[in-house]
């Protein structure tokens, strides 16, 4: 069951690269299937190099535990965290998917406009690391204190953005966090896109809700499809 | 016949895929070319997996009438009713292409800017879930009442608008249907476009009239090299 | 000679394909290099799947002359006015470009932005058949008065705007007319994105001509890389 | 050793024209490891072609040094004035990378919008031609002279913006100008879009200081992957 799930991962990986949501950086996790405590990742690399062998195993506070010593993202923190915070979440996508960055700089509030992506809900947070760690800093969730802040900033939602740097999705099995993942891309694009046209009829709380369950029951269709595209990539 | 039928509905999956319509969702259906009360469908699945021995046969009511028992998508009722209340219409195509849906969900209207887009007439209508069934409904077409209502709204249109949803067009053939979903997503892009550089001259409704008329004449040629192109991706 | 002008022909039709000049539509052609008042173009159909072996050869009233009775496209009338009018030109290209569209419906003026677009010179002229056909035609240049309309308002310049249709480009060999299409499209794009940033500084006239020139010293080096890029997808 | 870097040379020339940097044109140098009056170039050619054997050395005045006597890009300059001005740089990119122009001609100032960009600091430069060279020159920076005057508006900055023209890209290695051409461009996409949503809060110094420094660590993540696309791309 752990090899399925390592290979499910590493080709999640190799997903979110070809469907435009990771690039050289950023990462997707899942939790230990049987060890709640624990989680997966891939060693430090680029994603769409990720193997099942090349990853690794790390505890909710963010400390790896690899016999042969590998090491992971600095960002583990973000993960860590969330899964500690959200006994629900079963896996996280940290991502710089370019169309959501403008949502975070801006006071413009990434809210879902068709029923692809309900499971936007009513608010996406923000989270300014700013506001925990002050005006310098390389940005980056590099301690468990600063998940802790993110994962807070989170709350109960499916998707937080994070100023100047990117956004994190979650979901309760590896296809719903990317299928999150894809599709909070995609609804930042037409937000964009619709608010120079004029002004955005959104969602109802009640249809984002309807429309997430719904897409909930078919969350193998795009999968199939997507996996398909990224083996035909790296042939 | 069929079996030549057949083969061009697999293959207009795969186009669609290709050319940016449909992605893991959406559908495209023909009509039974001597039972004129049934259609054939793909089964549930992503368009761009489907083959001939994937589709299946629907009625007007859009109950499925399949030997192995096969299931459709939710949505088959947008075509059922679609067929049921336009003899002239012998293909539907619902998808989310991505630039049509803003036109959805603003008060913008959709309009041909150009020759290739003439099929857009002088109104694009636009179908809000929420007049037939309320404000906390999954968006989905999802029965024969709602597919009706639907099909109402289009009227002899060739192309309508789903709010926050996507959007549906009718063709006389496969041929005609694709052309003018690949031609519809390309106007919207293009209107989007000109919006902004300043106030834009669209086709008078003669000149939509006889664009169309003169396009439906050479229907074979991007036909040709969608093809190829939808060949050369899936090898 | 001719069967290497035919060659060149053929690539410079996926070359315009592959660069997003051409789609299913619109047609590159060149003069005949020995009788001036002849010029070569594919029959009608998809430029990507031109070879060698579709090329016809037309007069300058836009007769076919061709041994085996082959048709080629109802515009050919742009190529035969504008070569009857501008002795000069070698090679003309006309397209559905989508970058240019937007420029075509709206006051909005094309110049040039950068040192690549200079041929585009002082002015770029839109032709509006509107004022030739009046406003119900179906906006095809399908007779020799409609082309000679459309060359009297291109002039001396390299590029027309179509309204509601899209453009001509001319040279003096395939080469650069290919390489003032492909740059045509650029400088759209990048005015169109430019001008939502703030006012633009363009090329002054002296700019737009010592760069038109310098230009003209170089088409080989893209023309090398567009041509494997060509050859490399029709593989 | 400099086998080693001429690889590195020819292969970061396809990662430019693979991540959309170069097209066919522009240039990306190296200076020489251990005579550091000279730099290597590619022979004028389009990048996506250049091999190892493709390339001469130059010295700081822009005279080639090649015993088979080839030449290279006209505006050679650019390097050698900024080799010559900057001990510091050991690579230099020039490029027309589309999403930066429009930043060249407007009084918009590109500035970094996220931790990826961080080396942008706190002003990105335009030189104009024109302060120096007037008004009807073809851009190019084609003499010495020219070379000072943009080294001089560059000054100790990463990146120079060229108005009408592109822009020019430093590193103290092959990767790190890499990493910054692709962000550069990255940036300017993301800052475009952001300015149509609202008011952007972009890193302060301090965040753009410890973003690059960090950013600086992970140089080879990306550089693999854009090595493995760019191979694959030309099999």
């Amino acid at each position: 069951m752990t090899s399925e799930i390592l290979e499910d991962l590493a080709l999640a990986n190799h997903i979110l690269v070809n469907e435009g949501v990771l690039d050289g950086f950023g990462h997707i996790s899942v939790r230990h299937p049987t060890h709640p405590e624990r989680f997966f990742i891939a060693r430090s690399m680029a994603p769409a190099l990720v193997t099942p062998e090349d990853i690794v195993e790390v505890d909710l506070n963010g400390e790896v535990h690899d016999a042969q010593g590998r090491r992971t993202y600095v960002e583990r923190f973000i993960h860590s965290a969330i899964y500690k915070a959200r006994p629900d979440v079963m896996s996280v996508i940290h991502s710089h998917s370019p169309a959501v960055i403008p949502f975070g700089v801006t006071g413009a509030r990434l809210r879902p406009i068709c029923h692809m992506s309900g499971f936007l809900g009513a608010t996406t947070p923000v989270f300014d690391i700013r506001h925990s760690a002050g005006e310098s800093t390389d940005l980056l969730v590099s301690s468990q204190a600063l998940g802790e802040a993110l994962a807070k900033v989170l709350g109960p939602s499916n998707v937080a953005l994070m100023r100047g740097h990117g956004s994190v999705t979650v979901g309760n099995s590896i296809k719903q966090a990317v299928f999150r993942g894809v599709y909070t891309e995609s609804n930042a694009r037409l937000q964009a896109e619709a608010s120079r046209l004029g002004e955005i009829t959104f969602l109802t709380e009640a249809e984002a809700k309807a429309t997430s369950d719904m897409n909930d029951k078919h969350l193998d269709r795009p999968w199939e499809m997507w996996k398909r595209n990224a083996q035909n990539l790296s042939r």
